[in-house]
């Protein structure tokens, strides 16, 4: 159960309404009242949980809750006394009931402007923006309507940031520009100079790194995530795009629309990755390589190669999961054999 | 030696004095009084040594330390001229000692809580806290006797922290509540969403998170590492276990008591770590899985199975870790061979 | 072409003042007016260009650009419209380029210090130093001529940084010294405690880390990364070494002169690293281990023993670079044979 310290909670809704609301069909009490969302394992009575991933299967014998949503063809391992609500995609619908729940209405919070943040007199704040104490703006920053700046960020001078954005603390915007609805989480650095050096006969220059970076809309970064400004062109990221924690984005690195980046994901400078690629924990990708539209990376992998859209792809060197597999599954083998022959 | 504009040394105290304290046997001059502590390598007369990894055994012969911390096996190779504090965990001993020698009386610093700290009048702040400049308090937190804030810190709504906790600067606290004798490095952030999207035929919907994160008692968090809050359970850190650099710990991750996570390991989602398993660097560790206690794990592993407790694994993806050896020194065999053949 | 509202343009120059100034040939008009640099695909008339991946040698034939830095080598390629710059290393000549046209004059911005930043009395600030708001500067510190500060930067007791260094956002730099002409990135933090324990039979002890972290002259650290400081002894990055984003350097590590470091690399405590070393990204090192001068590492190595000076290594464990190919390659083979069978 969500801790009241953080999570506001709405309701009780009928099984009913929620039904209705998310054109879901129901097997059950549609008249019972749902008190609260909670796991299998946690839930009480008046709770509405969810299954979504089989792993928590053997937990729905036992739950306590008294409505589930579940897909259609769970419905044959659910315990009787459950109300159950049906959705072709259990963690979408789960999703949209918890929005219900405890979405948070920011624009109570909007519209204040501490006294103690230091903002240029050169930028441009919008309607019903909120910008918390020891935030540093810079010349020329223009910061769109509804957007969020939690404390102690540092803008730097030009950067643009679009409507209904929240950044948390602690982050770092230099030499870009960000659209509109995306999360910005702690301790992100954008803008920063890309790792680039001239290695002459006299020693390292450093190369002037004249890019910027430009993310697009409704895109997550996430905590600790560095991206790094383009040499001379942009490092980009397109729209729905979403970044996790402590990944490393080398200079000029294109990332396209409604991609999946886990954490500690590392892109050497100037890839380019296409439309709808899912990226593993820990993967790393050398630079100036081309990853086509739909690729599925497994974690810890890394890439030394362009990949073909549709891709699926592991190991290190990354090669086609299905022969990463056979290899892994060979050298076992083979083990299991000279372990038997000792 | 320690540098004194960083730290400020006690002492002289003698073997005597010393040997006394920690219960431990002396082979030589009792009298001698100890100035300080250094390596074999850097003592000066005067200076106290230790010897506590085989691979500095040869720095003995030479080293003009005084005295020196040793293992009952090791006295043999000790040069006449040293005086012995004999240990059975000379490293232990060693860290009780600098304790002695450099150990900070924090007291002294607490108490000060700065006025351009932006501090909620609904906050409640215990005895002897010092909280330092341009740190942000939100609503009804809490912080408990003699803990210590540094600069340019964020502690969002409801967060609760222990007892004698140290939170250093630039950190982030979201969403969690924090034990006693903490201590949580710069940079670290704790809280933030979880990496939780749920794909439907219509895009990326994102899933609230609804839990929090809660750090037992005597837990060290290392700079920069990243711990997101539950989905809607809570994440989990137990006592005494201790978090290096730069490490990823996913949404509902639960670690037990006792346990070493080394820097830049990533735990995704839902894992289960038991008591006392230590983490070897920069391993990757699949989501949904059971780690068994006391199990080791070799670095840069990646794991994709439940573990049983007790066990020592490694490779990519994680085996046994005697089978993996055997793997890597049997295609090492294979090169080697195919390179004669050449 | 940069954009104007982070980076401010010189020139026009002429091919012939570039030519003269960076002591390089010309083929074509030496009279031309360059207006601004740019790559090869996104160059207009007027701009200058360079040639210096074969990634992009098919970009040549369709630039706009109407010069081009290319090496000798190249020159055949290039289409009889653009004016050449010829150049042994053609990257080396960009980097001096592009300072001749976006090189900052950071004086114009140096020597203010933020009525809102908190400055310790004893703390020693040379001349033309700037400070921006809401940075902490502790006991004691020192801070040379010239060197500029950010926002949110917390400097503690003791410290010293030397001249013309920039220190950007939100940075946390303790128990260090650091040289001249550095330039340290967001969020980095140096000086924490390393991840030093005692494991005796009643439990964890800490052992108190009592060196310092020493940064040499002309050095680069990376965003978000960490450098802990020694145990007893101190962490030494050496002079003109770079190290890129989110990279974790354990206590007592030393790096010699002229390294890189590329991002998301770990190398574990007491590892000496002699100069010259380029160490690929991701990569992690044991601790106590010796790395020869001029050693190569391929990115994803992970290294557990000493490597002699130059070397070339890569795989996990890291072996020679030829023999870890050689391994790959067998391993497809092997893979392609049973696929073949199937």
């Amino acid at each position: 159960m969500p801790d009241p310290r953080f999570f506001k909670k709405k309701g009780p809704f009928s099984v009913k309404e929620i039904a209705e609301k998310f054109s879901c069909e129901v097997i059950g009490n549609k008249g019972l009242m749902i008190q609260d969302i909670a796991t299998l394992e946690n839930a009480m009575e008046g709770d509405l949980s969810f299954l979504h991933n089989s792993k928590y299967t053997k937990q729905m014998a036992h739950t306590k809750a008294s409505a589930c949503i579940i897909d259609e063809k769970n419905i044959p391992i659910a315990p009787p006394h459950l109300t159950l609500l049906i959705g072709d995609d259990p963690h979408l619908l789960y999703a949209k009931v918890a929005q219900l729940f405890y979405g948070e209405d920011l624009s109570s919070l909007r519209g204040n402007i501490s006294k103690h943040a230091s903002i240029n007199v050169s930028a441009k704040i919008g309607k019903n923006v909120s910008i918390e104490d020891f935030v540093f703006i810079g010349e020329d920053v223009i910061i769109d309507d509804n957007s969020y700046i939690s404390a102690n960020t540092y803008i730097d001078k030009g950067v643009r940031i679009g409507r209904n954005t929240k950044v948390y603390p602690n982050v770092t915007l230099t030499y870009c520009t960000i659209g509109n609805d995306c999360i910005i989480h702690s301790g992100v650095r954008i803008g920063q100079d890309g790792f680039g050096f001239a290695v002459g006969s006299k020693g390292i220059d450093k190369v002037l790194q004249l890019g910027s970076v430009i993310i697009g809309n409704n895109v997550e970064i996430g905590a600790n995530t560095c991206i790094d400004r383009g040499t001379i062109e942009d490092t980009i990221i397109s729209d729905n795009t979403k970044i996790d924690n402590l990944v490393q984005l080398g200079h000029n690195v294109e990332i396209g629309k409604n991609c999946f980046v886990v954490a500690q994901v590392g892109i050497a400078g100037s890839t380019k990755i296409e439309d709808g690629v899912m990226i593993g924990g820990q993967t790393g990708i050398a630079g100036h390589l081309s990853i086509g539209s739909g690729t599925k990376i497994a974690a810890k992998s890394g890439l030394m190669q362009d990949v073909a859209p549709g891709s699926m792809v592991g190991g290190i060197p990354a090669i086609n999961i299905r022969d990463w597999h056979r290899i892994t599954a060979m050298l076992k083998k083979m083990i299991k054999r000279s372990n038997k022959n000792d």
